[in-house]
């Protein structure tokens, strides 16, 4: 199933963007008459009918819409981009495949990259979102100061951080159907300074499991851990 | 920490391989008198010394060694590897991270890909298995055929496939403390024969989640639900 992205449907538009046009037309070959699957990423699937198979702006006329309600728990995922941009990238596409609500990139205190690339990142997350036939976008951030997202409301707030006495565990520190916000710190990890400010916000300090995990690997394993307890 | 491997250890090694060689004493500037850690992959840690920082052949005397007992339940995933090697690369070295033992390559009706390059794939192997801090290393096979991996031993056998109406779910169908083989298709799923041969040979079929997941998120989520049943 080829699924299409048109955010604009709720505001009247029929036609696909030129991207994704040109990949009807051009790669998939659809014609006048076929049917094709688009989500607005806003909850709703339409399938619809092509009216004008044109490359550079292809026009439909929905057949129908169906409505996904958003799940009952929402996942925030707060992250210090990797050096290594690839394995962001990887954490990203990951995330939305098996459910994530919004990603916010963080800068830390040993941070080792201050920069990123919100456009390629979006296209990674439309790219995996249709990928996984979900009809809901996930939200990313710019890159915003670890302050700032400690400021960020949600239910359940925790930081992960190895602690070697009696690890709290996220899996039994979350609760069912709620809505968490999880912060995972850089390569260098989290400054002493701010595990403390975290705490004074009210993030609870957990663990993830007996490995120590690269940056991607802890922010993927969270974003399971949390979908798993809500399975 | 930096973590080595010589897995010559237990057959009286007291050096390291070229490349770790290499490692410790040019790129750590590791001398004489310095204490490095390293592993044997079968399950001890060895806190050692370093007696001759040769960067073509570092000595060392064992100080003292930690042994690792076996986790109570093993993880073997049987996965038919994708197209583009980068994702199979990036699997392996993710379910290596959070915990595996044994990763069957396998090659099945409907397999884009019907070469792997074992030593390249070990070694990725390795270096996530020092990264995370493991005295075990997990164990790869060459490409091996779909019929043969259905002959291999395990307490729960499970093949993933997405079925409509009612799936059993892998999280509820495996048990604490067992041996598990999971069976992860090509991008082009299982055939419904391999499906068929699968459930005469007592592979139960099951669901990962809600989601439509490509091969390798497929099998790093089994890799995990497994984990996590048995935190």
């Amino acid at each position: 199933m080829n699924l299409f992205y048109q955010p604009e449907i709720p505001r009247g538009a029929n036609f696909l963007s030129p991207e994704e046009s040109r990949h009807a037309v051009k790669v998939l070959r659809m014609k006048n008459l076929d049917t094709i699957d688009i989500t607005d990423g806003q909850g709703s699937f339409y399938h619809a009918q092509i009216t004008e198979a044109n490359a550079a702006k292809c026009e439909f006329e929905i057949l129908n819409t169906k409505s996904v309600a958003r799940r009952p728990f929402e996942i925030s995922i707060a992250v210090a981009p990797t050096k290594n941009i690839d394995r962001t990238e990887w954490f990203l596409e990951k995330a939305v495949e098996i459910g994530v609500e919004r990603i916010y990139f963080m800068d830390c205190q040993n941070s080792e990259r201050h920069h990123i690339n919100q456009d390629r990142l979006m296209k990674i997350v439309i790219s995996a979102m249709k990928q996984s036939v979900q009809a809901w976008i996930p939200e990313i951030t710019e890159l915003i100061p670890f302050k700032e997202v400690l400021k960020k409301k949600a239910q359940q707030k925790f930081i992960c951080h190895a602690t070697n006495e009696h690890p709290n565990m996220l899996h039994t520190a979350a609760q069912k159907n709620s809505h968490y916000l999880v912060l995972i710190g850089p390569e260098g990890d989290f400054s002493p300074e701010e595990i403390k400010d975290a705490q004074v916000n009210n993030f609870e300090i957990v663990s993830l499991g007996p490995n120590r995990l690269r940056t991607e690997t802890a922010a993927l394993t969270a974003c399971q851990i949390l979908n798993f307890i809500n399975l």
